[in-house]
This record gives structure tokens, C-alpha cells and sequence, in this order.
């Protein structure tokens, strides 16, 4: 059963290889996507290769709508958006995958029925294809050398799908042990025990400098943000260089 | 030749099959990326089918620079990213594709050295890996299926470098010592120099525990971002440490 969750159809125009059916299952259900529309695949379907290819996705294939023609994908659409390896010098609206898919997400959470045009592998997408769309999608590559496949086209453009639906999970900077930082007062007994250990060891010489040496050794603790576990290993080293001084 | 652009190396790390080697100079090259760096290589190097998979991006791999081991290619590298399927539980900070680029094109306006390490196909990194990164990217993917390949992944960090460096118009203030920034091969000689005499003076006990020990020491180094200032500090209070026992 497809997931419950309001998302654009992705569809597969005239699709070649069965490979690349699989890999673009598997780039949608990365990113939580799982509505995939096939229009004429050139070797049938099912297709043995894209099952293959779809590891863990297979799903997708399973569930996928297979359709004759465009117009057909499209009868229940309510804006549709078109994929082209560069802008045509067609009249339409020309959008990043970013910006395409914050409308897209946008619309859908409206209630709109979207889809996202996918060419074939050799020509991409042609121009009675591109006529059926409300705007293109154009994704921005390096102009010496665009060579992006179906598979990595659709990757993108649901990466981008996730990142502006909202689904991302928002990767925090929040180290792994969260919550887990050291508090001022640790500090504080950290740059102590330092302090107290490398004055008895002479570390703070000549004595005009001592000052400039605690402060750089301060800040080197206070900028580093320290967990706690980090604080005993500090601690750790510094008390054993001790017993290894005392046991010398 | 290398074009002229400032820009982050990309480092595989023990890839294993020559055509996601040749996978990633599409993927980089693409979005206008040309740095490759390739550590430890499973079927030795030049390698005919990545040769085979990169059409068009050819040049990358010839000039593709090899190393034995990660310390090797990251020992000019002032900053280091390492992409990992899910964040582990290690104290570094997490981010995204699309923050992650956008520091990495701030700080290599400023003239600093990034990196971005892509781990081998099936396992990933290792944390003694990741134990060389000052920072984590993590794709945010849908949680019920994770399944980037190698390819995919360079692919989306090197989609978010074009679009995050086309959008830094001015150099922000990167913090501590600017331009000053200890290089890898200045860690691994203080990561080194504290193994040493930490083992020497008996901290790496008991021996089932000192390989974690050692590996919570390295990520305390490297998640800090030393400054050289804070490097020769640190060498200094152990070499003073020793001497202090020598002393005794």
C-alpha cells in the first residue's frame, strides 16, 4: 500500500532500461516518495531488471500506475512540472529543484494533484512532453559538462522534495551526546587542575608570560566545547602524568 | 589541469568498485568539481572500469591523487567532513548536505584546506575514519529506508557545494586565529606525540581498553579544530610533563 502521506506522482516518460526504473525507485523511497507513473516503457512491463535493481523498493514497482500515453499519467494532474537537462526556449516558468519543490509542497499541502515529468534516458523529455507542463525544472549543473542520468535526476528533485516538505529531520549541530556538555563549573575545575599541575611542572615560564599561557590555555578549553566525558579524559591524562612523575 | 576554482577535495576512502569511482567523477564534475582523492583503492590503481564509467569526466581520474591511507590525503587538509549513512554516537557536530556545503564554501573563500570523505560501498567509514573528520554530514533520508549508494552520495553533497558556493557573496568571520588553522598532518603529530608518552607513562590501561581510549583522544583533537597556537600549546604542557618527570 502506498504511504498516507500527500506527495507529488513522479513519472517515468518513456523509460529505456529497466535498470534505471529500478534506481529511480529507489532514489523516491530514499526521500519518502513512493508514487511512481510509467508512461511506455520501451521493454514492457513488468520489467524483470527494474525488480532487480529496486532493492528494498520493489514496492514502488509493484504499485506503480503504467499508462500508454502522457495525457493518460496526467488526466488527474493539477500542475505538472517538467524535467529538462537544460531550459528550452519554450514560454514557461524555468525553477531550481529547490524552488520547484516548495511549490510542490506547497500545493500539495493545498491539495493539489502534482506531478514531476522524468524524459528518457537518451533525448530527455520531448517537446509535446514539455507542452503538458505548468513549468520546467532545471537543475543547475555545470555548464562545461551536464551529464546527469534518470536515476540522479529524480534523486535530486526528491531529495529536494523531502528537504522542502518538511520532512527533513532537522540534522541539529548538536554533538552525539546531547546534553551531555560539560558545565561551566567542570571548566572551571578543569582549567584548575591544569593550571595547578603545570605551574608545580614549570610550564609557565618566563614568569612574564605566565598570564598570556593560563589565558590561551582557558580559552583553549572554553572554545572547544567539552562534554563531560571529554572533562575525565582531560583529567585522565593529566593526573597520570603525575603518577608517572611521582612513581619516577 | 585542474580548473582554477577554489573548491573542497573529495576523498574516497577504500572504494571498492571501479565503476563508483568512476560514478563519483560524473557525480563531482558535474557540478563542476574536479578534486579527487582516493585512499586505498581495493583493485589498485589506474582502474579500467572506473575509466569506462566516467565518460566525460575522464580527467578527474587522471588526476586523481592516491594515497595508502586517509592520514596521507588529509595531511594538507585544514577542515574535514565525513559523510556517514546515520550519525553514530561520536561528539562531533552533525550537519546536513546543504550546511555543511555552505560552511565548507565560507571557509574555503577564506583560503582554507576541506575535505569531504565518502567511506567504501558497504560498510562506510570506520570510526577510525571518521575519528580524522572535524564534522559529520548526514543525509537526511527517509528513516524506514536508507539505501545511498557511493555514487548517490557524492552526488548530493556535490549538488549542494555548486548551489551553497554560488551563494556565498562574502567571506563570514571564521573564528580563533584566522587562516591558521592547524593542517592534518600537524594533528596526527600531536595525536601521536600524546600516545607516545601516554603509553609510556601507563594511561592506556587496561589493554582491552586502550585502542578506545586512543580513539576517544584522536576525536577530542580533531573535533576541536585546533589552531596552531593551540597545537604547540599542547605539545608543550605534555613535553613539559615529561620533563618535569625527568626532573623528578
Amino acid at each position: 500500500m502506498p504511504s498516507e502521506t500527500a506527495q507529488p506522482s513522479f513519472v517515468l516518460v518513456r523509460p529505456q532500461m529497466g535498470e534505471n526504473i529500478g534506481a529511480a525507485a529507489r532514489a523516491m523511497w530514499n526521500f519518502g516518495l513512493d508514487r511512481m507513473r510509467i508512461v511506455g516503457p520501451r521493454d514492457g512491463w513488468p520489467n524483470p531488471k527494474a525488480v532487480a535493481m529496486s532493492s528494498g523498493a520493489g514496492r514502488l514497482l509493484d504499485e506503480a500506475q503504467i499508462y500508454d500515453d502522457l495525457a493518460g499519467a496526467l488526466s488527474d494532474r493539477t500542475f505538472v512540472f517538467a524535467t529538462t537537462a537544460r531550459p528550452r526556449d519554450l514560454t514557461k516558468p524555468v525553477y531550481s529543484p529547490e524552488h520547484a519543490m516548495k511549490m510542490a509542497a506547497e500545493m500539495v499541502a493545498a491539495g493539489e494533484q502534482v506531478a514531476v515529468l522524468f524524459g528518457p534516458e537518451r533525448a530527455g523529455l520531448e517537446n509535446d512532453d514539455i507542452a503538458k507542463a505548468n513549468a520546467i525544472i532545471s537543475v543547475p549543473v555545470n555548464p562545461e559538462y551536464a551529464s546527469l542520468n534518470l536515476g540522479q535526476c529524480v534523486l535530486l528533485t526528491a531529495y529536494e522534495w523531502m528537504r522542502q516538505a518538511g520532512d527533513v529531520t532537522h540534522v541539529s549541530e548538536v554533538p552525539g551526546n546531547k546534553g551531555d556538555w560539560a558545565t561551566g563549573v567542570e571548566i572551571e575545575k578543569l582549567v584548575d587542575h591544569y593550571e595547578e599541575r603545570l605551574e608545580e611542572a614549570g610550564f609557565f615560564y618566563p614568569a612574564a608570560k605566565a598570564d598570556n599561557m593560563k589565558l590561551n590555555l582557558r580559552n583553549l578549553w572554553s572554545r572547544m566545547r567539552l562534554t563531560r566525558a571529554d572533562v575525565q579524559l582531560l583529567h585522565g591524562i593529566m593526573r597520570q602524568m603525575v603518577r608517572w612523575k611521582e612513581r619516577g
